[in-house]
């Protein structure tokens, strides 16, 4: 069932940006709106109309953690290409929710601490607790993105991380975490546009970044890495989301809508009072 | 200069709110609404308008720290008694802000880890690096609220830790943090109020705790502390701010307009390029 505050969807976004058997990245369109009625003003307000409901969702998974009703947690991966957009929805879908049930984490480059350890070393330590919603901006994945283009690690270590990886959240799903793992799919053209504006306003220019272009002319090599990743670790478990992010409206709606779905699917409940409700009521009248 | 936005104050919320000497929290009306206008309905426009102006400031702030331009960084400290608005303020006004920035610590019952290390071991874990705005819910503070009303420290620990709180603070200021520490001053019959909402309704029972009325049998040692807090470490460093807080939109307001103007105080610029803007045009061009 698809998120209950928005209209505009024809299915749930789940179901129609998984990745499932046979998936082909290059067969989606990144200027496509899949499973949306696609007009942006429907778009806009499907976008804020879910800012109420995944509040109330974020506010009861951390009342039912905080009584050990439950060990549940949900964690958004988001992976892209540089100017994707994944600012922008941390900024306008992440950023609606009350920050004391996020806990948020942008993995930079590897410090020479963390390159000694083993690559989900630190991603152990910035996992959500149980009630809180965590968000990785890039994540664990990067290991098998720019790790196997620029060739940071030896082929058989790049293998073996994709098993890892299953591993790693299998464990994590079992524990009560749910993870909802999703691709920001921008096409080059419209990149060369963001980047351009980068360039064009000063108030932009300390976004840009020249090595943005080295990324760039690897376009190809990503997306085949990319295509990998989709083969080797969408799982039942965890499977992955292709968002078309082309259109930033739509981007930002069908994370919100994966976030509902992921939450709606927890059904957090208001957790029972866990002491006697007249008698405080005449404690604290007596105070 | 007050914030440039909100209409309202007759003063700049940092004047008039500062603990200076001869300071006696007694004195204030936790339901006065010092500086404003006073009417709830231009509060609430002021803190829309303020919205925009932080959100900017902020991006700036960033942006700068990103070049190395500047080391600048904002601490809010927010200090209370159960049930004053911490939370209604990280929701509402540090929640209007790009996630991205924002850099959020609820401290609470120390571990056993954290008690086996000088009180101020776990803070300087949580300290924000430049360029972003850390918010304390609760701090350092507790280790001389509620560490002395309920005698969790000896007498003369107690006494060491107003020195080594100004130390510490003295050289977080050196270093480029602005810290805007703020007491929301309630009072017990609103807290009363307030608490027995938590108990009327099913969906705030998760945040009620009966410890809630042991806590409040003490408001009297709780305000000495207070007072003596506000006597040993307001200084010009880091001074302290009392804001009314039984009108919520006002505590809001206040807090919001403090952090404006502290980062008015550092009027960060955005950078200028590390690069040749034509050269990489030319080079986007070309890929």
């Amino acid at each position: 069932m698809s998120a209950k505050s928005q209209r505009y969807w024809t299915t749930d976004a789940s179901d129609i940006l998984r990745v499932g058997p046979g998936f082909r990245l290059a067969d989606v369109d990144p200027r496509s709106t899949p499973g949306h009625t696609g007009r942006k003003d429907h778009g806009i307000a499907d976008l804020a109309a879910g800012v109420d409901e995944l509040d109330e969702y974020q506010e009861r998974l951390y009342a039912a953690s905080r009584s050990d009703a439950t060990d549940a947690s949900v964690l958004l991966v988001l992976q892209a290409m540089d100017s994707a957009g994944k600012g922008g929805i941390i900024r306008h879908v992440v950023g609606s929710v009350d920050p004391q049930g996020v806990m948020l984490t942008a993995f930079k480059k590897p410090t020479p601490e963390e390159l000694a350890h083993d690559f989900l070393w630190r991603i152990e330590k910035r996992l959500p607790e149980p009630g809180f919603i965590g968000v990785f901006d890039r994540s664990h994945y990067e290991d098998v993105l720019i790790g196997r283009v620029r060739r940071l690690a030896p082929a058989d270590e790049i293998e073996r991380r994709y098993g890892a990886i299953n591993d790693f959240e299998t464990r994590l799903t079992e524990a009560g975490t749910r993870i909802v793992k999703v691709m920001l799919h921008i096409s080059p053209e419209e990149q060369k546009a963001r980047l351009g504006e980068r360039l064009d306003r000063p108030d932009k220019h300390w976004k840009y970044n020249p090595g943005d272009i080295d990324e760039r002319e690897l376009w190809p090599a990503y997306m085949d890495a990319y295509q990998t990743v989709f083969e080797r670790t969408s799982t039942d478990a965890a499977p992955w989301h292709v968002v078309p992010a082309d259109r930033k409206w739509y981007a930002r709606l069908a994370v919100q809508a994966l976030l509902l779905e992921a939450l709606e699917a927890i059904d957090p409940q208001w957790p029972a009072a866990t002491f006697d409700v007249g008698v405080e009521r005449a404690r604290l009248a007596a105070s």
